[in-house]
């Protein structure tokens, strides 16, 4: 009588590796791959009917494109970081497991190694060595920049802050309609990033954007790699501390994530920072309250529903009438509950994890003891 | 009593080729005009009060921008592909008959040629001959390029693919609300490809766009056609299998499309990759599973409406009153049924291909057998 | 007991001429501004400590900006043109009367040339005589710029036939969800034509938009302005005439507008074409159809609900009980009537114009007769 | 019975102004840091594999994404303004007190103080010294640019007015569906003026903007800094005073705010420009108009419902129950009120202010006296 669904619609562990491989691999290629192009370009334009050089906008907006539709393509299934940088200020904030946050910097290494090898081919069959030739987009400082170490660290250092300290305000579950337009204003800022940090480090904020073209351009890059390694992860984890602390948090913290200190974590191990655009829904009840669950007392993690833009129906039914939430596994999902008939009239009343439709709100608002 | 409305709403298939038609001219006119503006504002430049040269930033963004306003414009009537390799794309990916493809990918020609041509015109009377002065936008390698065959063959290739499989990632079925930004993402990541492509091969990852301008470019354009016309079409077919073997189906897949290999498909002529932005509307039930009814307390399965968004009817009915979704035909339009008086109270009742909608969820639900 | 609400929300015939005439102020003013910044740039970049040249992304990107900006400020007033060629388009798809049309390409020739007599000011302030150094961003051809009258001519058609062509597209009422998004998506397709145009003729496709910047630039510019008064409107008229021909109408026409051949227009003064993004509101019922109501069995034309986001009140009123819509009136707002007790149940009865609204489909439908 | 969620919605004035310079700060930082990368990105290109300058289009585009992302960020919060003109107008025309105008400004100006030290502390580090190369991105006129006194007035005074006149038109509380879009289309238009502004100025329309960089720019800086002061300050005024007298208010004006010339305000301390792009909650109830309650049959002034999206309270309550809205406090937060049993039904009655949530409607009614 039930048919299952051709895909699940929570995708697995698996599933968001692999988005933020292939996510790190665009944004390496497409981003990496601009700068690469201006050199070729200005070698080309040389030749006859050659080209021209391409533009610091077009690197800028290569790369904060590159963002924009990984995000719009990923945000559903891994929340579309693509960043170490991200991923540790998203954990910092308390929104994903350390666990989880430690797989996908794994993943997102993968990836940009992937971008940067794919990269390098199709520069050396195109007659451009990176190797020898001034790199495949590497981030470097020093003599080919006028800018020193101190330097730097510095510009890195604030821009990775702004970075991930505006992805926290703009994903922040309390700005609700944000949700369709995250993705495209997350990718502008790395743009407009770029425009600042281009000259000075060619703009990393991102250590496996760094580390992938660093393996294809020579000793200079390889020496200066640790800097870009160890700078933008700092940068990330002082705004996904800093932000919560002035801003307060949006109810998507998980429990046994963040650094454990500055308020209650929940049970929840669905990424809380996810450019999932899926706001339409009905959303589960957000954040933070501990209310009881409705036939028993015990309220036990509320937190599951934080992330409910990916609609998500659990297979523990049945349920038109006790209805308890009993969705706390590790996948966080909130599951759905079975009408019952509602003591308010003719509706159907639909419970979770101590939450409950209210028709006239037209949102779950908690219920009471 | 029932007027007919001015227009209905479903598009016939003429107005889907015209769109294609109309679309894929109006991307190479503005798209490959930006590159000969460059060439005439060069020379221009040179003469009296002349013009500057125009920038690879300006060349990405036109042809990103073409797919932006032509998948705003035609999204709602072909869904708004203007490109072989993204059909092919589609129709591996199983959202499109390969009957309907081949129809759009002939109007794909068609439309590139007469964009083409007018662009000739409107170059030919500014003084400017295509012919022998340097192409009209069209896509090489090679002697001019300082990009060897493999090198086109690699970029090409790979960018097609990240092309092809971001826009099925934008337009998932079950990535909801991305539905209104979906055109915006697509057009900006034609532009950021372009940004790497343009010094390598001009960037094609479109072969009707290379087959237009490449008629009035020369013999130099018009040998190195055929790898614009094959490696694209190949990067679009792999992404189209890639993407539902990693991230699973949206439900929106119909019967006799794809390969035939990797799942069930459903009898459903719209093309499911379709950049049309109504969302806003109760979209008809997502897709498959038939999970059991309110009345019934095994519900199993809920996942089914997961993904709404991509207004999918199912061939799978069984409807539960009088009302009965009628429309497994070709057209696949969905078609609305007038309310009968709910059993569960006084509100109306509305149902549709085997899916009911729920006042208190406020989404489709299954209807049980 | 019922209060005057501060300002009514309909705008007065008053308040959208003078929508037109700051928003064209404004497109002037900021795109023929950024193409005097280029002279007047490159003339500083020689002096000390002086800026570089704009570039043409910037003064394309100006152009389509302004339009961005002022069709979301002025779309809800005026429907935000700015243009008579989109003027012309707009009527000649019978979507406002050719009685204000007159008055809106009136106002567009007012602003234009406020823009144009501001903009002089500037430049003449700050050592930059436009009418003998070089123009203020006026359109033109032959010597300067390499391109004779047909060029010019044939440019201008395609490009403003492309420009309005997309604009009914993208504003057309079917495609709902559009709204949000439509005033970007037309400010983007203004700079792509720009990429496109700047070298030939500096892209009119605007005959106000040609005219103001013409009275301060010289003879030449004097002597070529009749190709940019004539060739845009002849562009504008034919998309206007096509647009719906291909693609049928979204029931927005109005009577007395348009040609007079191609179908049935209904009474309903407001402009069809309007930028006006509020579509979150419960719409009103859209168009035409009249289908069965909820008691009766015979759904007939389900089509009717397609497009409700053009909010259209038809004149076939007819209402159940004591509400009856009387907004048939030269303002065409739909006047939102006040709820009665239901015999539904215990909530109030919303009825406007023969339609009904929906507790539990969230939308109006049509009350049976 | 009701717990205190973890973070309230509301934020508080010090929430408020740390949003404001952190803003204020990384609009500084992006903006003027972009310029800065010209210059130093400028000596790079001579040395070994050095970079390019960078474009016009990236500094305005760098400022106008910091306008972006800022309002994504903070609009939840302070409603993004990060500009002295920008907060006049909008207490010009109302939508804030002038107490608390005072404290953003100030907050402002402490943005752009801390803005203008970290670029001069990366600038300096990486070989840069502003006071005495070139200007921290300052603004100007004179010999550096070749602009006047009068002309660097002129076009500041009509920016600035275009500037803050789209802002309040944006944000205006009748253009309900803007809401997700006003930040991309404000910092667009804050771009497109610079693409205008740069060569002439340098572009301020913003006194913060002007006074941070001016302290780390050379004596020439803070001598033309007076002009950049004033002169954006009352672009802004005359703005904010316009755009009502032109077309009206949209109901969020409060009591205590704007000039007390030109209609009722009404108490109600929130700030009505507000780039909060939360419309998908239900709105709270839209200004002025107090229709009939639905037990009644006389609907009159049905216009009222037209414009729900700015939150308003008004004074004018009268609450036909128990609850009562008590916030018109100087937080001006509206305070949802727990349910009380409704006349009407089972459902439970929201009101607030006067207003009453309408089951049916979905929206917001007046509570008849």
């Amino acid at each position: 009588m039930t048919e299952e669904p051709l895909s699940a619609t929570e995708p697995t562990l698996i599933q968001k590796l692999a988005a933020e491989v292939i996510g790190t691999f665009i944004l390496v290629f497409l981003g990496c791959g601009s700068v690469v192009a201006v050199v070729t370009g200005v070698t080309h334009a040389e030749g006859e009917g050659g080209f021209w050089g391409l533009e610091v906008a077009a690197v800028g907006l290569a790369f904060g494109i590159a963002v924009v539709i990984g995000a719009y393509t990923f945000g559903r299934i891994s929340g579309g970081h693509f960043n170490p940088a991200v991923t540790l200020g998203v954990a910092s904030s308390a929104r994903i497991t350390w666990k989880e946050a430690g797989a996908y910097i794994g993943a997102q290494f993968v990836g940009a190694i992937i971008g940067a090898l794919l990269l390098f081919l199709v520069a050396i069959s195109s007659g451009y060595n990176s190797w020898s030739d001034g790199g495949l987009g590497s981030n470097g400082f020093g003599d080919g920049t006028g800018t020193g170490i101190v330097g730097a660290i510095l510009v890195e250092l604030i821009l990775t802050f702004i970075f991930v300290f505006v992805i926290l305000g703009i994903t922040d579950g309390r700005a609700k309609a944000n949700a369709a337009l995250a993705p495209l204003a997350i990718g502008l800022a790395l743009a407009a990033i770029h425009f600042v940090g281009i000259p000075l480090t060619g703009t990393s904020v991102n250590p496996a954007r760094s580390f992938g073209p660093a393996l294809f351009s020579g000793t200079d890059a390889l020496i200066d790699l640790p800097v870009f390694l160890i700078v933008p992860a700092i940068g990330g984890v002082a705004a996904g501390l800093l932000y919560p602390m002035l801003f307060g948090k949006d109810g998507s913290e998980i429990v046994g994530a963040g650094f454990g200190f500055g308020g209650r974590g929940k049970a929840h191990a669905q990424p809380g920072f996810q450019w999932d655009t899926n706001t339409a829904a009905p959303a589960a009840p957000a954040a933070s309250a501990t209310p009881a669950a409705p036939a028993t007392s015990t309220p036990a993690a509320p937190a599951a529903p934080a992330a409910p833009a990916a609609p998500d129906t659990s297979a523990d039914s049945g349920d038109r009438t006790v209805v308890s939430g009993g969705n706390a596994g590790s996948s966080g999902q909130q599951s759905w509950q079975q009408p019952t008939q509602s003591a308010e009239g003719d509706l159907p009343v639909y419970e979770q994890d101590g939450w409950r439709w209210d028709y006239a709100k037209q949102e779950w608002v908690p219920i009471e003891q």
